[in-house]
């Protein structure tokens, strides 16, 4: 959680002055959102987020995501609408950064979700999959399984001061990844982040989804696979398998996975934890004097590989057939 | 900037249930406020702060604090209301910590006042004293004359690590101010850090005054005197004589003040500068690690405190008589 630019009111009002949303009644940094720094505005005319893009997201990337967002929203998902501005941009510049606004989302993330969250959460992850089918524009996932010998590299002569072994234990599963990954899975836009902390709730009913700063195109069982590592174990490293079943069946009640991605499931399951393993095991050996922002724990995925390792099928996480 | 604890859904859900303020739809950490927890909240009937009180707030005050804005809300001045729970407190319990539920007040606080910014406040500012009056608590100022040498000790042995002969230059001018100190000015309910951040403009009005956690019973004139150095000075250290101006005419048209407060008026800028950079001082020497917020430069203080050394009466600060 971080405000990590800090804006002048003057430069705020003149940006604001090219989009067509009232004046400025209030604004506030919100302490959240670990890559962007985010202000909430209050206008005459409703209630807006500004974001401001910070180093780590890459600006030629900008108009993928940001094209994204307003093909989803076009469609009906609740997810960010990028405003545009009088001169027709959805992208700005401000305070030396890239920036934009959108409109806000009421709801709020759960931390410790429900099945009945996850149910919700699977469907609504499946309707991002359906109406992100003709967005014209694409994006290769530079984190999936050609992208996590790299990233090793990073940090594989530090990962036994992390916890001993984990070096070996990396090595040999991104060797079985590297054989096993399935490469003829139906593709598509996924989100590919779709931690608890990017979905709201009003109630039981997903009220918005956010933050699709890593979306890209690649298998859309990847994208379940992930969700199934961020939802679905407790905080103790246990599988829930209640929660499992309500995010597969939510997810199938919208679209189906077809028999090769059900086949791909447990291999898919790994392959996420390994991509945020290594993510955070980079991370957790980098952090920056005075960084504002802690460091997640590499281990917590280390141990969900672990426990993907010994699944068999996807019924083992909850697929009801 | 900086969310200290952070609230977990089902101890929001339940402290919120205690308040008729309707179903809560969105909640941000917000990233401001140096002393307490801060949270924007968006429900059914609007939008609230909740805030958590962290350890520098001494708990013993907040009856003072809360009763002190719900009086001057009642009177009509624009500061946040705090709400009363079904049960009739404004002060309750949240993750630890004595927490409230206040009004959201709209407006943005202006990093670079202008004159007629100074102007506004200046009234503002005698409203607030008008309005205190028949406040029927008090609540001694630590802070004045008799705190400061406690509070030098802390750091006389450092300060000069800081500036070359600032120990030297304190002493002599607490001894200063120890003699010429008034002690029979108009006493009443002082906000005692109305700084920029802490008033709210809508275009030029003021449209709030937030912050009231150093609020107590001193001298009218000293509040006055604190906002001179706040509000009038350049951030090259230069006193703006025109903000000056605005902001004691400003004042006098709402609170005319008396002779014997215009006569104070240099001692009075000496004082409150003191009492700034010393708790600069003290918080510059003991920055903790892995401190969230930056401590703020000793020095300025310093330095204005050298200019007000030099002027002899209230019309060097702009007053027109």
């Amino acid at each position: 959680m971080a405000v990590y630019t800090e804006v002048l009111d003057e430069e705020l009002f003149s940006f604001l002055a090219g989009y067509d949303i009232g004046d400025l009644l209030s604004y506030k940094g919100i302490a959240e959102g670990v890559e962007n720094t985010n202000y909430y505005l209050h206008t005459t005319q409703g209630s807006y987020i500004l974001t401001l893009y910070e180093k780590r997201v890459n600006e030629a990337d900008l108009p993928f995501f940001l094209g994204l967002m307003q093909h989803l929203a076009t469609k009906g998902l609740n997810c960010p609408l990028p405003l545009k501005s009088r001169s027709g941009e959805t992208l700005g510049r401000l305070a030396g950064r890239p920036a934009a606004i959108f409109t806000f989302l009421d709801g709020i993330a759960v931390r410790r979700p429900t099945a009945q969250h996850c149910a919700a959460l699977g469907s609504a992850l499946a309707q991002l999959h359906l109406d992100g089918r003709d967005f014209a524009m694409s994006r290769p996932n530079a984190l999936s399984v050609n992208g996590w010998p790299p990233l090793f590299a990073q940090a594989e002569a530090q990962a036994d001061r992390v916890s001993t072994g984990l070096a070996e234990r990396t090595r040999r599963e991104l060797e079985a990844l590297q054989r096993d990954w399935p490469t003829d899975l139906p593709n598509g836009i996924i989100h590919a982040d779709l931690f608890t902390d990017n979905v709201f709730f009003i109630g039981r009913e997903v009220s918005g989804l956010i933050d699709f700063y890593f979306a890209c195109t690649d298998a859309l069982a990847y994208d379940v696979a992930i969700c199934l590592n961020a939802w679905c174990f407790e905080a103790d490293g246990s599988f829930n398998l209640t929660k499992g079943r309500g995010l597969l069946s939510g997810y199938q009640a919208v679209r189906p996975l077809e028999a090769s991605e059900i086949d791909a499931l447990p291999v898919l399951c790994r392959g996420s934890a390994m991509r945020f393993m290594l993510t955070r095991l980079v991370d957790w050996l980098n952090v920056p004097p005075g960084a504002l922002v802690k460091p997640k724990d590499p281990l917590e995925y280390d141990r969900k590989l672990h426990f993907h390792r010994q699944a068999r099928n996807a019924r083992e996480y909850g697929l009801v057939t």
